[in-house]
């Protein structure tokens, strides 16, 4: 069977992105000693609007251009328009930041075995600079830098723990033991190598996450070179308006919408009040308000607006 | 091999909802002649926080309760905890609104079969009072009612128009025609029923969706019924948080936040510029602002606020 | 920040495949007015093998060339590296059969949306000689077809409630009321249009059931033209294997696999000693064996082995 | 808003499983510290049947009893009734594993954070009898033991390596470094704990791949306690259906099902012509014949069933 050509006209070209062919396969350094490339990929932002088009015909004629289309969707939280387009990358990861990376579960993944093969003879190093200090306000983040005169000792003691590993896991397999459990002991940061499939909806939303100041410092290096370097290329207009609708966007709760609809009528008592049913002005033992975490939340919004913190 | 025992102390019950219990199989009746029914379910609020506390331990002591920390999760969009939680239901819907449901893909489906069943003998009826208008200014939706003298007439033609197609249906059953082929001009809104089983992260995203005021009367209804007399009852506290941090919550992108920020330094010289800029202030050609849809958006936002649109 | 351009040896140029190129956007007709036709894809045989080298290193140095590791890989229901491919089609489909299509939950789908659009003005049409007889034997099939002469019959009664049903959506839209209501009653073979996009892995498991002989002959068709026309002409490698080792294979169950090796070992007593014991050769009320589908299903399986039935 | 009560009648209870309730929560050990126990569970046996009865309907009276429509829909590869079912468990597993387990992306998980949280103070420890050696055979695999002489000394550097990692890792805590960098160079092997919530479709398809023999020991380990200790408790029916049609099924390709033909009707210089034709009988360099993967998987094949090799 032939594909019926009086439509001939139609026969298509695949979209392909100039900015991105550049640097097909061409490595990104990230941290000491791994890497982000882009294999291959399909679509672009036409292909979006295109999608989205297909959806809501008519509807988006009403869309004047591409880029006011892609902008509604995203602001709209459309995502299957976004889905239409694919990424593959190489990536260089230690295995500590592959373990959060991993947890996202909407992507496809071939990453070295090494039941099969050698461990990467590599582990993540850490200047002496680059010890970071545990947060005290942020159960799980890190704040500031250990002095680097204290730093040596921590890289120091690294590199032996790393070498003596690696002693261990060389002796195992010149002993003829098992790759798959001669591997057992190494280091949780050790390389490892993987393709990484993943649609734009899906990716943006790993984006988000992991851009975000909250995620760890290793896997946001990765996630930054991603977007910043990676998708701007790729999708000019969809990061434009991810940056805008996403990653610049701000969340806030009835409650906090109600507050703001007060302070905007310039009612700071009603304000007040709202914040006094939720339970938010309770006094501390030692005087003042007693610590609340969303209460504090908001009193950060609220100066991030110039206003005023009502109570 | 038998369990260690010694630890017998730990054995669980499993988590019960009174309250849910009470209306296990218990028919809630939508639309004309549809039904939604709780058939099963897995876990409770207390099972967010249990699973929270696994994940992320000494992290989450310092949020005294169960009600402040699923109100953590939810507000900073944790997601996994939510995933512990599962719910079966028994649904009739026409087909027409089950083609928009089965869209969300994150669910498990058993549905009737009208290939080795007869198709339900009901499609869904339209009161004369119950025919909307296409609305002028939304595209996808509609907006108020015909008047019910019109609408007798489209309830009698629907009526006609259902025997006429269940006729058919019934001649080619008669003849032998297999059912598979004979179901191929039912009414798009003939009744189906399913057994859909879905997570709870999943199940609010739906909720999110469906219950919102754009999506389409009939899914909304389902929707409503589903947040309002189910997961309401299933897991209080859950839901509480839902409608305040995500029914009721408003985002702001980047742009609108920073005209937030000038209004509120009283600066609307500078949220003019702002808007200036992003091209939201361009004249009509019969004057005042041309269309803007994103600007528009805002202008409402600005309304809610109680506060004045500064161009 | 620049790309580390030092190894620009290693740019790669994306992997096109001349055959499928070659239709690109060429529609195949399937059915009296659906349309299958092939928007983007992403990979080639070449893609599969280079992903399965990163998870296998070595382990797959001796598999000495591509069509021998794909075939290895497809053989032991390996799946990831197949995950790598993706496949972007524009399709045209009766709703019913698309409600068996959008059942496959991992792909991705842009509809259009008949909230937001006319429906389209197409309801699949049957032949008078095309009509279906349902199967005695299997509850969900047909088997052979209705005379041509009375298939005019039916052929003429599915125009007129074709007819009937659009120019009630047509009055209804006349008369100012809602898409997403007007359409309600549309017949369920009215064809819809979707981008429909998806990975190897996903694909093929979807051909496998929807090219088998017990999928609808409508899904069938669809199915078929995707897995010969355009699966084929984009990955022969992986096609070739496909057909050898899911299209062409059997299972056998453990009782199925005891009864070869007893037959093997030319010792039919052995054999009818299992069957019985796994109650297969009850007697029937009127002499002969009681009716025992799982049995029926291996007796064929054995003749299909050119093997004698040993009860 | 009330539930409609007249079909009280209706009213369910939810299914419980007596053998299951009895070791809820009660750990399973499995390896030298790990362990595997359910938390909660949604269905049963009679559950998966009553949802292919709604998918079913009529079609599925013709088989008599529960047992024969399980069975009949695990043999035919029936999917979605499976997903009905849902079980949760605690398991605590080294991480080396657990990055294997993982991998199953259809689960909704909640690990223990070593953002948050101390990572576990224990790491997998290998008795010296315990030290497999590398396959010959099977790039990925192990097979056999190193004497338990050797293994002393390779225990001894394992816990020596050990101390010193979680050595490290202490000191950097107490010199206040960030949780999320401390723990960079623990062992892989090192203890995690998880909730892990999974359907029981996908839980077969994650035993069927984790309780092969060619699975790590490690996860086989976890797999087998899953499978035989808490599954067949559980569903007892189901279990007997998968170790007859999952776990001791085996596959015929095309090639191999023309060559059991061939074989049955006593026709070897078929089968052998069948051989030459896809290239298995090359001649090796040294006499006899090339090794040949596929062929050599097919000659163990024949053996199992006690037929004579035709080549």
């Amino acid at each position: 069977m032939e594909p019926q050509k009086e439509s001939q006209a139609e026969k298509l070209a695949r979209p392909r992105v100039a900015a991105l062919d550049e640097i097909l396969g061409v490595p990104f350094r990230v941290l000491d000693d791994g890497l982000v490339r882009v294999v291959d990929y399909m679509g672009d932002d036409a292909a979006i609007v295109q999608a989205a088009r297909v959806s809501y015909g008519a509807g988006t004629k009403a869309v004047s251009d591409d880029r006011g289309l892609i902008r509604y969707l995203l602001r709209h939280r459309h995502t299957t328009p976004f889905e239409m387009c694919e990424l593959k990358l190489h990536v260089r990861v230690p295995m500590d930041a592959w373990r959060q990376w991993i947890r996202h579960r909407m992507a496809s993944v071939n990453e070295t075995s090494t039941r099969y093969s050698l461990a990467i003879d590599a582990a993540q190093r850490t200047e002496p600079g680059a010890w970071r200090l545990q947060s005290g306000d942020n159960k799980q983040g890190s704040e500031g830098f250990l002095a680097e005169a204290a730093g040596l000792a921590f890289s120091g003691s690294e590199s032996e723990l790393q070498e003596h590993a690696r002693r261990v896991y060389d002796e195992r397999l010149a002993a003829g033991l098992a790759r798959e459990q001669a591997r057992k002991d190494l280091p949780l940061c050790t390389y490892t190598e993987a393709y990484w499939k993943i649609d734009l909806h899906n990716l943006l939303h790993f984006l988000a996450l992991r851009m975000d100041p909250h995620a760890q410092r290793e896997i946001r290096d990765y996630a930054t070179v991603i977007g910043r370097q990676i998708v701007a290329r790729w999708l000019p207009l969809t990061w434009e308006a991810f940056e805008d609708y996403r990653l610049g966007a701000v969340v806030y709760s009835r409650l906090e919408q109600a507050m703001l609809a007060a302070l905007g009528a310039r009612d700071s008592a009603q304000a007040c009040a709202l914040a006094r049913e939720a339970g938010w002005l309770k006094p501390a033992a030692g005087g003042g308000l007693a610590r609340h975490r969303e209460r504090q939340e908001c009193e950060e919004k609220l100066r991030e607006l110039n206003l005023t913190i009502p109570w």
